[in-house]
């Protein structure tokens, strides 16, 4: 068994960036520029937001973050989102979800210029992703394909199976897995909430992407031997015994499934290191374009 | 064995459409007006564009045809899209593919209006798809969603394979098919031709749906009793038998196969008329929107 390290594939990432910033910007060049909006109060999305913007200032990106009220109206946050649009230096923008309920987050994500979303949210790069076309992943199915790709994991003929069908985890990555590519090429089920026989059809899983969103729902005894585990999810739980008072646990009983494992993500340091290190790539392209 | 008859569904559906149109215009309302660009002399476009004009004849809708030199530039091209685009009259339009290799086509599909894209190829809307959003579904996957629909075929919870990657077909109707609605909610295994063990994946297939683009591929040792089988296959095949020469054949065994199913579609007569059912449909929806 061996630990698919997102943490230290993340570092490595964003060290990358950093020295290829720094020899553009030497060479005269601006810097990227990733503007962050975040509207409202919520905890989570502040260390979220604010977690972005430091990593954009440890790889020699420029980072502005726009903080709006929770009461803005929706016809302001537009208003932001066409300012974000038409402003030359910001080469990308994210608007932090989720918005307040009064504000329609479609009508927010359709506002902004495909060119500069790099969250890979807007239909049209949705489009692209799923039409083959190069565009801008969304952070954690890029953040997979990246740690796939970084550990050499054969995929080209296996059985994929993703669990969970979410619009920014799991279809995406269904999609990406069977496209003609490396990663990918793969034979891919997507199961979810409806889904009959799942543990049947995890146990066929040479690769087995769980994002379903409930603490340690896969079990050893749904998972083929050597199979190539990948965890999503991330839930807080109580525990007396740690300093803070909780654990982190994701969707697989990693203690019981990682022995039986090829490869396997650990909860925390796995995938989800890797979303910081998709946006930073997605911005240092929306920066100097893909092929540099 | 029940036939699902594309045929008979494609006239009810027009039919429908017709008898709407009708009350509509008789009450003082414009006709969807479906405008398709033709580009050049190939034999079956022309024949597919005919067929889709006189489908707008037959249900009362306007339909401009426009035709262009295989050697009009690129930018000629875009420039009528821009036309069609601004034309407040013209509800939905169609470039009828493939295009002269002197044009890009990605470009001209991204220049069409999302909001007049029948044909429901801009990213934008397959994007919309992906995400579970209302847009205009492409032709083949629409087409059949809407047989499943009218012949009342149990989808939720299903085991559906679909066996072939295009972009046009099987990406999206795997996508369909796995998404929160009716028809759809099925457990969707993508395969393709570099899937290693297809057989013993088709035969666990509760509905099979072949796009594979090879004559007869699937047999009946391929396919579990009473599965659902959808043949998106078209294949001209010498025949000094019949008066013009040919047969069509589809992508499925039929004789052998269609016994061991619950349903089948037939070759020709299946899935094939249903494209254009779906193009009249989604130019309603263009003209009238989503809800009357």
């Amino acid at each position: 068994m061996q630990i698919l390290d997102g943490k230290k594939t993340s570092i490595d990432i964003q060290e990358e960036l950093s020295q290829k910033v720094r020899q553009i910007t030497n060479s005269g060049k601006k810097a990227p520029h990733l503007a962050a909006i975040l509207v409202g109060e919520d905890g989570p999305s502040k260390t979220y937001v604010n977690a972005k913007v430091k990593a954009c200032q440890r790889v020699g990106f420029k980072s502005t973050l726009i903080q709006l009220n929770s009461n803005v109206s929706e016809k302001e946050l537009l208003n932001q989102v066409d300012l974000l649009n038409k402003n030359k230096d910001i080469d990308g923008f994210i608007v932090q979800l989720p918005l307040p309920k009064h504000i329609d987050e479609n009508k927010i994500i359709l506002a902004v210029n495909p060119e500069k979303d790099v969250d890979g949210f807007h239909p049209e790069n949705v489009g692209k992703m799923t039409l083959g076309l190069p565009t801008f992943l969304p952070a954690t199915p890029n953040g997979i394909i990246e740690l796939l790709k970084r550990y050499n994991i054969p995929t080209s003929g296996k059985n994929t199976v993703v669990v969970g069908r979410s619009n920014i985890v799991g279809t995406p990555i269904s999609i990406l897995m069977s496209r003609k590519n490396y990663p990918g090429n793969s034979t891919v089920t997507l199961a979810h909430s409806r889904t009959e026989n799942l543990k049947e059809i995890c146990s066929n899983a040479d690769i087995l992407i769980v994002a379903i969103g409930i603490s340690e729902f896969i079990s050893e005894d749904m998972i083929k031997q050597d199979a190539v585990i990948i965890d999503v999810g991330i839930h807080r739980v109580k525990d007396s015994s740690k300093k803070n008072g909780f654990k982190l646990l994701g969707d697989v009983k990693y203690k019981e499934v990682a022995h039986k494992s090829s490869y396997i993500t650990p909860v925390p340091g796995g995938v989800g290191p890797m979303t910081i290190a998709s946006l930073l790539m997605n911005t240092y392209i929306a920066c100097y374009g893909r092929d540099k």
